[in-house]
């Protein structure tokens, strides 16, 4: 049989991966190839079969709502459908993905930002604290993370208006207000709850992840830096974060990412029991980072210190109870050297090492005009690519 | 006229306050002495006009989402049937407080913490960082804030298990899991806002307050301290207060809030321009918080140092928009002797001067069993108190 749909055996966006989003349409949908179905109008023909959680549905919260049995049959479903197995009308259904206008793709409820990545970690004790030991005593007890605001999340290619704010630079003498003068990126991978747990006996187990959680997003975690550096002593980061933060619009399936697991680091000391995994994993992810167009990190997520399963098992570990749509970022992704880092804080080194754009202009923090964009692929055995597409913003006047 | 309900002159639920709740059952309502109207029914009814915000709202969220001149007018229209110039049937909608089970009175979007008792402060710096200045270098520049978990914020009544955790005393050599030993209460009111700002250029002026926000709640902002402790640098507390969150049931109007208003305390130095109030002012609010029934601390609000119009205006300063449902909660209220603190770890000076209750036992945190009530009324010129009811919740195992 003929598929209906064959995306070249390199398209990162082929039949392994059947990521969703949501439109600015009011309908949810499904990536194959170059082609999105609408699931909505699918699941009313009956081509696909969700228990209604597409029909009507302005995002993915309800589908995500339905848990990993639903995910399992429906995924199952639409790899049939592409494939030929079904002989209904689905091509009407299809639209070109450069004519669907993406929307934010589920609407978040709790959003948290981890820290998980110790050469990131590294990095900002040595700019932010350079008296103090690189890491503190607690970071590899557990996985540090703190509450962002869940409602100035935005999908990618929302413009980013430059936060104002307090700072004080440490030869000023008083704190003044105004428009950010160290404004940053962070790249990071953000993990997706669909199935929540219960109310006040919300814990959930390390190994539990997957039942829970059912993608994942790329998270630019604009940052101010300036703002941040004043503000956060002693609860933490607050207004330097809660400005913008954007998503893309495609939430990549776990199980497309089956295939890009690797082994994670090791950690040492070992992790108190609850945080212990029977199968320790990370996921070989590689981020890229252009500033402006061209290119200047490239973060690699496989070697995150604190894994997606760790940090759920952690943030509900005191008995707090994940809700759907509940969004929880991995933390700025750096690697061993300047070009894998993953916020320009580190990459130019708070300001000391400008990069040089293919323009010929230099860049330390960003300027008005400036975009950034984040792409991700996850590298699987056997050679296949998942893409998640890119998270991308550009940086306008605040008015 | 007779006035279909004539509450007491000295009831804190008279109909100068007018209270609003949801239930239940479905349905939302305001009280009335000891009655509640089921507004719901009321506007079906024909007897109130919100705009349909009421008819079939399973929370306030619609109303809040209406806006002050919505508020104003509702608020007029349910004074004239209260008092009388209404020959409709009220009384078929009217029911029995005792008998009305209350729910959360609205959907919570962010939640966010202040910390903006400078008392508070100083005796948390005290306690937690003995080697440092009282008052770290921001706080008189701008109120200090956090996001908290906004899926974990619960009603009144509702049992609080015992948060599970990683603490590390100084004396340990390493971190364990287990139950925390020092849970705490923290005795805050809380503001909500019912009309959103504009998503990319959110900041609400620092006399746009009443604008937007709609009423108050009472706070406990439950905390395991030793949880804190180990967790909270350098991103502030996480684990230690996302368990849960209680709030009073009752959204008081800060219509009924303005006969209570109070000079606030002069602030020196002077604030930067996007916080100075043209009018500044607090309220006279008054805590009191009962440990199994022993009343062991009476809070005091009026001399909270940064007002909730600041609180407001910083938290959007930098751009981040406010959405229908966005609580923001003052900071621990206390006053100036150990019998106006606002939390355990203060009264008892980390537990080194234990309560003694009523019953004879002596209590540094919370065991298990233990409920924690604490009330507030605001005190009015001409002598009328306004009611807000309580927040209480009762320890329990964890299971």
């Amino acid at each position: 049989m003929t598929p209906w749909i064959q995306p070249a055996a390199d398209d990162p966006f082929g039949l392994h991966n059947l990521p969703l989003c949501a439109t600015r349409d009011g309908w949810v949908g499904v990536r194959a190839g170059d082609l999105v179905l609408n699931l909505a109008a699918a699941e009313e023909a009956g081509l696909v079969d969700a228990g209604g959680a597409f029909t009507g549905a302005p995002n993915l919260n309800r589908f995500l709502a339905a848990g990993r049995p639903t995910w399992t049959r429906v995924r199952a479903q639409l790899t049939d459908l592409f494939t030929g197995g079904v002989t209904g009308t689905v091509e009407q259904h299809l639209h070109p993905v450069d004519g669907v206008a993406l929307a934010l793709p589920f609407e978040v409820a709790d959003y948290v930002d981890f820290y998980s990545s110790e050469q990131h970690a590294n990095n900002l004790s040595a700019i932010f604290r350079p008296d103090a030991p690189s890491l503190l005593p607690n970071w590899k007890s557990l996985p540090i993370g703190y509450h962002g605001r869940a409602g100035t999340v935005v999908v990618s290619g929302t413009d980013i208006p430059r936060p104002q704010g307090q700072r004080k630079a440490p030869d000023e003498e008083r704190p003044s207000y105004g428009p950010s003068r160290r404004l940053d990126v962070e790249a990071e991978l953000g993990f997706v709850v669909g199935a929540p747990s219960v109310p006040s006996k919300g814990a959930i187990a390390v190994d539990d992840f997957r039942e829970h959680v059912f993608g994942a997003v790329l998270v630019n975690d604009w940052s101010a830096r300036d703002i941040q550096a004043w503000e956060y002593q002693p609860l933490g980061p607050f207004l330097g974060k809660s400005f913008a933060t954007s998503v893309s619009p495609w939430v990549v399936p776990l199980d497309a990412l089956e295939p890009a697991k690797v082994a994670a680091v090791v950690q040492d000391p070992p992790v108190l029991p609850y945080l212990a995994e029977s199968e320790r994993y990370s996921y070989d992810i590689r981020c890229e980072i252009r500033w402006n167009g061209t290119l200047v990190s490239r973060p690699p997520y496989a070697g995150i210190y604190w894994t997606p399963a760790q940090q759920l098992a952690h943030l509900t570990a005191n008995g707090a109870w994940a809700r759907t749509g509940d969004l929880y970022a991995s933390g700025t992704i750096s690697g061993d050297t300047p070009e894998q880092t993953g916020s320009f804080i580190e990459r130019t080194w708070n300001g000391a090492q400008p990069v040089r754009l293919d323009d010929g202009m230099t860049r330390s923090f960003l300027l008005d005009g400036d975009t950034v964009t984040i792409s991700a692929t996850g590298w699987c055995t056997g050679g296949a690519v998942v893409g998640f597409g890119e998270v991308t913003g550009t940086v306008v006047t605040q008015v």
